[in-house]
């Protein structure tokens, strides 16, 4: 699906069809953008054909697997940003936005409809003045800028994440097993890393001018994205160790909770383990203390009671019965 | 909340309104220092309109959550640096005093009032003739200065704590859980480690003259809070290590003190079994030993001291009864 | 074993003997592509005497385990790419392919028959034109770019490998040790990282352009080969970490498990312990109550009973009876 | 406490107060070398007003925790060296050294007396001709060679006091806790570590000749200079690594050591068991066989014997008799 | 001991002596290779006064413990490369080679007879014309060369001690610790990285041309030594990180598998309990079920082999008696 927005001195309009589109690109002193969700054959003719973008750029839109990257070629750059979304409450996964950038046109590519570019387009056509008025390279800016910014929802999202698997390691509050959870959870920021990795060594050469054609108003405006990246980048790495060390501690929590359990037990057994011998004594076949006595039975009672008592004092004074952490 | 020092030839003055403070930012051979507390609509308009600030900073003044960073205008330099302060006598935040430098022109502004920055202005409106009179230059890294001072404290303050932690986890004096408490301090320093690390990059530039406009005299001065700042990081960069380091040993060690319990429980139901096969053996209704032996009882009794005394002097032998550290 | 095209303005032929070869070789405005399977001493003559390459490069094609590398040479650049196989369904193994470019001819050796290149001498013997049209370089870049694509089945393999053993760690349904697996996976990726981070290095330079005598445009198809390797790179040094953390888990999974089990067994045995006690009491030589009672067997059983309950409904109320995970 | 000697033409002087200091600085064609031992008002003074050094070099020598580093100003170079010294006979610290050169003068400050240079010292004033006669260079040289120096000593015991808790970890032969020691141990590594690469890079600027105003021949000098600090470094950083390492095999050793000693005494219970089992079948109120046999008591005997023989044959058959390392 | 062979146009000679060696290697158009094992002072000397050789270098081939380095004086370059070896059939040493190579003139030193260097020396004595043929420079390459070659039967050494290692982790076929043995074979994998990553620095060095009065054949020729170091260097990096994870592999594994034991043994105890319990409840003195029944024990030991296999079934369908990998 297309449509393409083109201001010029002499006002605004909306071209679909290949020519129009491609006459428009090719006039000086306008703003051309186009949109294109979901490219088809027909769109891939006109931006190999029409618009004359080198073959490669196009094999990437076609591609589904790809990084974030920035390709300069002569006359035009072109530029993949990755978007993070979300599927269902839980799983996150990133889709591409392709960006062809040229002297005053801007082409963006996408096969998801991609919520903010959609707000961005509807505040175009509302008021082409002022949003076209400071050029394509605003333009491109902007939607750089509402690809990094869909980051950060996504990076909340996380940080509540590693805070309930931190809870649940420390607290064991939960009866499922927490680490699928912490391995999917650090697959998934592995990723981000990755992209938002890959991201700012792009927004960096747009950054500090190294991309010419690029004023240096815009520059700055991409230095501003940077410090978005980098912020992101090292809350991301952040994450990441955070959850590297959740997985130890985990482990070993678990491991210090079962043998706690397991020790609290064995203190009870060993409890149990003299009254059992007194018993055993009583229990003897040749003459034992009280034998005729009528509240023998009660008398052996007490010893047990005693030896009991003792022991739990003894434990008690090791520190035994106490809760080790 | 606005305050201003202008220093001219003619002599010193505090202007408060738009139109004055722009005049003393004009004119040449004077040093000014602004400083705005929680900045307002007002005075956004006056770095906007009145100072000829870039609207990307300016934009940066209202973000909360930004990193250290030094960015090169034109006309001036904009630069955000890190303090850190306690939230009670725990918690560890940083927020962000935003510096513009220009020619004889200083700008600082933060969102909490900032007690060192009260210090150089007081001092500085008591003698500005000798603390005015090296220029502006010398104010700014007058400021950046006292920022990177106030690490210091707060990293005693986390000498302390690990050290408390380390001797918490060697001798176990604590009842509650270290881990969280592991946790929670790691993560402060981590966001302090990374403050450190993008603000020693900042004053390095500022160090090494790559912003034009700074004397070499300044330079100097930068190159002395750069020292610090690499002292300080390496410092933070120790304890984070440390603090890995101690979390996994603690798992161990309450692994192996729980452990440690259990062999005693052991040891002990191990000195019991025997005694009860003892028992046991006299239990049986077929003709004992003993059986109509006075002190046949006892005499058991002596059967089981005995291998009680043989077994522990064998465990003894082979170390099984000394606390394995 | 040798072939070759030649195609010129007079046409294509298939040269074999050293001296048409050099003279095609020697020609201008031709594309030559000569392709030796286990190169014998006649190739390596050759290459030497007739082709004029270095002894060095020569040697190179000798030694068996060598790395990926490119060398620039006065006259012609020697490029080692390493090419994964599979042996058997399990194990991965790397070959190298050895390409000698220079203008206008492009020479390949290789040890093992290698499926993709034998594609491409079909469609280059089937259509010359189009596929030699583009010159040698375009030739030289379509054999690099089927190396990097022979990693991304090999890439899927592991992928799946990795899951498979992620499963087993965690639902621990295998019943062979999980570790050899790991240990072996995890030497494999480590190679194939190995071999893409040196072949990233050499394509690099290729994609740069600071090999001179490749035009702007192969520059434009090696900076896409690049991207490839890149995400290869990651993707396996992802893997890399995976295989390790992994591992820790493993273990650590595995101890809880045992850990578990005995937890089970301890429970078990502490309830029976009490119940050991009372008979043991209703045992001893001394009166004991209910002795001459029809249905005592029967009142100590219920005595018993209620201890076990008591005590099962105490450890639920602990928790001590709920799987720790 | 200050000490000085002068080399000229003329001769050989100790000149000790300020004026003949400042006279003999400024002269050309001279060697001076002024140390001074805790510095005090009067020699601060007489380095800023006298010598003319800039404040901010006066400034490190009253702090007490500073960095090895290098500044070079217009027209001296200020270097920081550390130094390590024992306390006691275990813990390692450092103390600074700081070197003021300048065209044939050198100063050096230090808060401790310094032993090497002492030495230095002596054999100057046994032999000023010979010593001198190389230019201040090479006294400067001299020094920070000696400060390297000072490290390999320590070296040496680090070396001793990693391989003595190597063998306290392997062979258990301790009976105190080896954690303490060695967390002490690798934080004093890791200040050294820490130390010694901040000194191979100021003395890297100072071999490869970055630094202006040395002769090529004190490049050389100091190149070797280099080359220790390197050796030093690696040799610091195995260290680190092994001692990290150490620690995750000490608590591993201790869990498995408390293991093997549970696993001995469960089995123990677990030969134990069947024998009670056996003695409580001949203690039921039931008809037993041999119940009047007069050997029947040591024809069980005789059963339970043969029952511990079976389970301990079978037990060592699965090789659970057998210590598991 | 000294050995040196000179070639020129006029022949071959063996010089020995100061005065002979000195005109030999200040004559043009000739080649000399100078072999000194263990260098004495009349060795030293010559190398000071008659080859005029740095002191800083004669200082390197005194010392016992250097590393691999490269370092250019003004007309010739010093060079110490660091051959392995073996100690007994275990540990690894390495021992220096110092080579001075100047323009026409190679001078080997070494402490050690080295078997590959005296394999060279036949060579070019059985055949001077074609081994000095090529000039000095070739004969430094060979040299460097051939020390690098040193490294790779090492190399497969330890390739088979890993194996080895991994073998008895994974199936303990072991009876002694295995702990010590790996951190020995780490510790001289960690020397050989070291040494070989300097040593590769140093052969860049040579490769890329930085080294003036190098012919670019020879460069060419170090090249290929440079990529011998790298495959060297990956794959000893490769086992330091293997022997790394099998130390913690070795530690998981002992505990698990001590862990296995004590659960088998557990299972046991877990089945005789209630059969304790059962025999206790006959052991009671009150009316107990088939009192006077002839086959009453029969009849109990029918109920206790009920019970066992009831709870085998019950333990086997939960899993409890396989073996948890």
């Amino acid at each position: 699906m297309r449509r393409a927005i083109v201001s010029t001195k002499e006002g605004v309009s909306h071209p679909i069809d290949d020519l129009a589109l491609v006459d428009a690109m090719k006039a000086t002193d306008k703003v051309l953008w186009l949109d294109v969700t979901g490219p088809d054959a027909a769109d891939t003719r006109l931006f190999l054909e029409g618009f004359g973008f080198h073959p490669l750029s196009i094999e990437d839109l076609r591609q589904t697997h790809s990084t974030a990257k920035l390709d300069e070629y002569e006359d035009y750059v072109f530029q993949v940003v990755m978007v993070p979304f979300l599927i269902g409450t839980d799983d996150i996964d990133l889709f591409e936005v392709e960006i062809f950038y040229t002297k005053g046109t801007l082409v963006t590519v996408h096969d998801r409809p991609w919520k903010p570019l959609d707000d961005l387009w509807a505040s175009v056509c509302r008021d082409p003045a002022r949003e076209l008025g400071l050029g394509a390279q605003r333009l491109y800016h902007n939607v750089v800028d509402r690809a990094v910014d869909g980051y950060f929802p996504i990076l909340d999202l996380i940080d509540e994440r590693v805070e309930g698997l931190e809870a649940e390691v420390f607290e064991a509050t939960s009866r499922a097993s927490v680490l699928p959870k912490l391995f999917r959870l650090r697959r998934s920021v592995r990723h981000l890393v990755r992209a938002a990795r890959n991201q700012r060594e792009s927004v960096q050469r747009l950054a500090v001018g190294t991309v010419r054609s690029l004023r240096r108003e815009t520059c700055y405006q991409f230095r501003d994205v940077h410090d978005h990246l980098i912020l992101l980048h090292d809350s991301l790495e952040d994450h990441r160790e955070t959850l590297g060390g959740l997985r130890d501690t985990y482990l070993g929590v678990i491991g210090n909770r079962t043998n706690e359990v397991m020790k609290s037990l064995t203190v009870f057994s060993a409890i149990l383990l003299p009254l059992a011998f007194v018993t055993g004594l009583w229990g003897m076949n040749v003459p034992v203390p009280f034998a005729s006595n009528a509240v023998g039975f009660w008398l052996v009672l007490g010893i047990c009671g005693t030896i009991s008592f003792l022991m739990l004092r003894m434990m008690g004074h090791r520190g035994w019965l106490r809760r080790i952490r």
